[in-house]
């Protein structure tokens, strides 16, 4: 099924760039360098799986899926700037800006945002779904990527470099920086397929959960694992002398915490009629991840 | 009657930004401090214009106006990058990343743009405008600020600093760079209204002449202005070896199409019924402005 949906993704997320030769052809690929680069793609199988959870055919939800990938990407993109990480790497290959230039690489996140805003407000789309049913899942994802969600999340964590930041902060900066857009992902999938505000919510709480259990594994695996595993540098977080969950809590402590969220996550599917088996199987993948 | 539309604008962007104190205070400062700069609102107050026209209260189109202007400081904030076009200076002030810091200016372009497809799919349009509407606005708003419009139109620019273009890349640069995103404004404006295609391609056609004459004014006015007058650096197009309208037509043949084509603008505006006096003089102002 996952594996499926998989290959759904990776194949509309290409068809979705524009195809032929343009002036402009560097930026094109510049946004397929970054986006065709075999991420997980968690985001995009969430939007999927809760779609067909509510009991839609997932393909409806596909344009909003690819959405929420491209937002993903053109923040990865704008993340591994100079003026912001300063990362040369990213997923074990040159980050854009190495490849493209800052300039390029700037527009071409800028241009992803745009694509992804495109795809889902599209004839296709009003003549698939119910129009009001997109223009408000294409509000969760603008509302959750934004200046109070994704990128206020980001301004946070810039702002608390090598400050010892407190577990309130932390946990805001996660809520915003990863979860949100995790949110964004699940509560589409279930407005594509008309739920209900109970439904949405309970989206909402599984999201909430495996988002910050997400992140948590992500600092877990920064002291644990190694550069080969991860694909890219450990250790940054405590040469950054950056608050972690790890260094505010202890390993032991972060460890119980990712249980203790999946489990939340997955009773959290309980409101939903059908089989919830993938989601309950991601959340756990996600908790015992290597990389 | 333009002087409350500008009003209007002002206070509707104002409001649209959040208000209160949140962890990420400094981003919406930096996205305040370029958004409410004192820009000219020619964006906005086209979308209104356009709505008004087409028989609808332009009222209904205020957040469409907003987003708009919205992309456009985005794009401003970018464009002023280091790795962009390296500018200190916007509209006479020191620009967003001077103030706040790279990192900060390219989040708070990011947080700009997410904002704008916020409002235009918020509950508060899909309850006063059709939602069908909506969504084919914001497609609109999508399609032409992104890969093959505003910022495709960027990139070409990019590319072709320091380097002779002929007419053609320099038309093509302009449609998109700056031509695009007028013709978002005009065209938005319909659609909320409800307006027909033989109109929608009238605002079109508008746009394009009003936009085109827009950038080879300003190519005028980099050789014929003072930086006082113009609240930037002049100059700076033969300065950089940049081909413009001016360097490859000369400048009485400039003067020859800015009129021409302000007069296309003024033609393409009568399949519209009610009075358009308010567009033909805004087309006639950007033609004669001297900043």
């Amino acid at each position: 099924m996952n594996t499926n949906y998989q290959l759904m993704i990776e194949t509309a997320l290409k068809n979705y760039l524009p195809s032929g030769v343009f002036t402009e052809q560097t930026l094109i690929d510049s946004m397929e360098y970054s986006l065709m680069c075999g991420g997980k793609r968690i985001r995009p199988l969430l939007t999927l799986l809760f779609c067909e959870l509510c009991g839609e055919d997932a393909k409806k939800a596909l344009p909003f899926a690819c959405a929420v990938e491209m937002i993903h990407t053109y923040s990865l993109i704008h993340d591994d700037m100079p003026c912001m990480d300063d990362d040369d790497y990213r997923r074990g290959k040159p980050s854009n800006h190495k490849v493209y230039g800052e300039d390029i690489a700037t527009l071409s996140g800028d241009a992803l945002q745009s694509l992804a805003f495109e795809i889902i407000t599209s004839d296709d789309v009003a003549n698939t779904i119910s129009p009001k049913n997109a223009l408000k899942a294409a509000n969760t994802l603008a509302k959750y990527c934004g200046v109070l969600g994704m990128v206020g999340g980001q301004v946070i964590d810039i702002q608390h470099e090598g400050k010892k930041a407190d577990i309130t902060i932390l946990q805001e900066m996660d809520e915003k920086k990863t979860a949100a857009l995790i949110k964004a992902s699940c509560e589409m999938g279930c407005i594509v397929a008309g739920a209900d505000e109970e439904k949405i919510n309970a989206a909402t709480q599984y999201a909430h959960s495996i988002g910050i259990a997400f992140q948590i594994v992500d600092d877990i695996l920064d002291v644990t694992s190694t550069s080969e595993q991860l694909g890219k540098p450990v250790g940054s977080d405590s040469e950054n002398d950056k608050s972690t969950y790890v260094s505010l809590l202890g390993i032991d402590k972060c460890r119980e915490l990712v249980k203790e969220l999946t489990d939340s996550a997955i009773k959290a599917l309980r409101v939903f009629d059908n089989d919830t088996t993938a989601l309950a199987d991601l959340a756990l993948s996600l908790a015992n991840r290597n990389n």
